[in-house]
């Protein structure tokens, strides 16, 4: 019930981040490699938290590259045996496990029907990996927790990675060099999730919102608070908050919202303004401010979990071993 | 606090799905005249309800067409002002009202970034009718109730035709021809989604699963629900379900689920099979069973009104105009 396993998992965030760090302008090269002369679109393939990742991706990858990015759909391969074309696309398959078999068939099939094919992986002798034409190995070590920390946030830097064969990234090398430290420095500073934790413990709904480039973080937040300390939180971008779900809220369903300087910074902190005049509790999770916002993803993760495992804590809860989920999900 | 606007708007529906279906070839020969000769890609740019809508077309489309079909990020062209080429891609912007400035902006951009572009409007007359190169009017007449409703429904037939323009779809004229009456006789036995109304009155949490082509139909269930009866609802995939939301479920938490004929029943039946076994309470929301499942969102989404309008009164609250939300958001 102590959350040792996730907590010291968490921990290990830097140094995996570091090494990644190292391996960035190899593993750019290998993506750059394979991607197609005339790229048609770049397409994630992912679940769970994984998913999310691939949410980062998406934005990132388009910014870069200059060519439309979204999410395969895997039940269009898998259910309704969709003949599909993805010639002129770069496909890139997420799965810490590497071993989700849906996963591992929709990206056969996808590189049968033409996509070139790179796999982001924990373990590089998966059968994912097995699968694609270029693998970025996470290299993460084993993760015994069952919610997912240092897998994630190496998927993210990964991605950064395949964003950087593609086309410019907003953030350079020193940033990319510092991001390790930033992301220690977060974790040796749990006071503010804490804090939040303790106010939020008793609540049973919760909405996570961002914009933009950390809209991925909303979403691993809700996801993490979901599944260790069973809170129905639901991530949302501030956009579509305001189309229908802002409805919702009362002084009983509180916002946390992401804030961090960049493009959309101005958007999150006027919803914040509203909800706060509407007397809806708004928490914070505060990010590095050194951090460039397309990195700032990573260390706003960070900072989800260390939310979720005080929420869970403090719901008398066990974050390693959540209930009703297991760590590698089959599904078809 | 009657809900008279909002049933009213939703008996309209079989007459403005039966105009559709009269024009729907005539739609769907204005769209081929503009697909690109070598098709990239469909992306589908929406927010709200309109954002489900898309949901389902960009399934149905990719189906049709065999190339991949996602959803455009608007902030990557409004906030991070990313320098893209659509060259290639089919760009499907819906929008009720057609005025909604995030939508038209970035249907321009697109444009003049090399997409083709059609919209889905209710209004012919909208700018971002005058934005595009291809209209598809819903013509459903004024909706005065803040949900939408029978411009739902119209959004989601009228993708059905653009899908037909880009190649083979799963369903026949036949089948296409006795939606309308279908629809008909789904409101005219509300008994079922009432009686399921009545046992979740008491609920602040919820979630409504589907796979597929009914993924979307779930989305706009739980917006609707969200929306209108103020519950906690959120719209999952049975496959993203399983990771890592079903820890979140127990007797407290309902699930919904939409169960039909059709490559995703299976999967659906075993997620509900699996609840059902750990004491949560399952509704269903019964479909016509002679619709094919590709159609069979229109009907699950008029019983997600049923549900909803229910749902609300039930609660003491008013469908006509739930608190804090408008017709046309300005998100930007």
């Amino acid at each position: 019930m102590s959350g040792a396993l996730m907590s010291a998992e968490m921990d290990e965030q830097p140094a995996v981040l570091g090494r990644l760090v190292d391996r960035f302008e190899g593993h750019a090269a290998q993506v750059r490699a394979i991607v197609p002369d005339r790229l048609a679109g770049v397409a994630f393939l992912a679940r769970g938290s994984s998913d999310n990742a691939a949410v980062y991706g998406r934005y990132l990858c388009e910014l870069a590259a200059g060519r439309p990015a979204g999410l395969v759909a895997p039940s269009l391969l898998t259910l309704y045996d969709a003949r599909v074309d993805y010639d002129g696309y770069l496909v890139v398959a997420l799965s810490q496990s590497g071993a989700t078999p849906e996963i591992v068939t929709v990206c056969q099939r996808l590189g049968a029907a033409g996509a070139r094919t790179v796999a982001v992986v924990n373990d590089a002798e998966s059968s994912l990996a097995e699968a694609v034409q270029a693998v970025i190995p996470i290299e993460a070590g084993e993760e015994r927790a069952v919610p997912a920390t240092k897998t994630v946030t190496g998927e993210l830097l990964a991605l950064a990675a395949v964003a950087s064969a593609l086309g410019p990234v907003p953030f350079d090398r020193a940033a990319l060099a510092a991001l390790p430290a930033e992301v220690g420095a977060v974790l040796a500073d749990p006071v503010q999730p804490r804090a939040l934790a303790e106010s939020l413990a008793g609540v049973e709904r919760l909405f996570v919102v961002a914009r933009g480039l950390l809209y991925a973080a909303a979403l691993e937040a809700a996801l993490k608070v979901k599944e260790t300390a069973r809170i129905f939180a639901e991530g949302m971008s501030v956009a579509d908050f305001r189309h229908g779900p802002i409805a919702a809220v009362d002084e009983h369903v509180p916002v946390v919202a992401f804030d961090h300087p960049g493009p959309a910074q101005d958007d999150v902190r006027d919803l914040v303004a509203t909800l706060e005049a509407r007397g809806v509790p708004v928490g914070d999770l505060a990010l590095p401010a050194a951090v460039p916002e397309a990195l700032a993803p990573i260390p706003a993760v960070v900072r989800a979990q260390q939310l979720a495992l005080a929420l869970t804590l403090a719901r008398g809860l066990d974050p390693d071993a959540p209930a009703g989920i297991s760590k590698v999900t089959e599904t078809h």
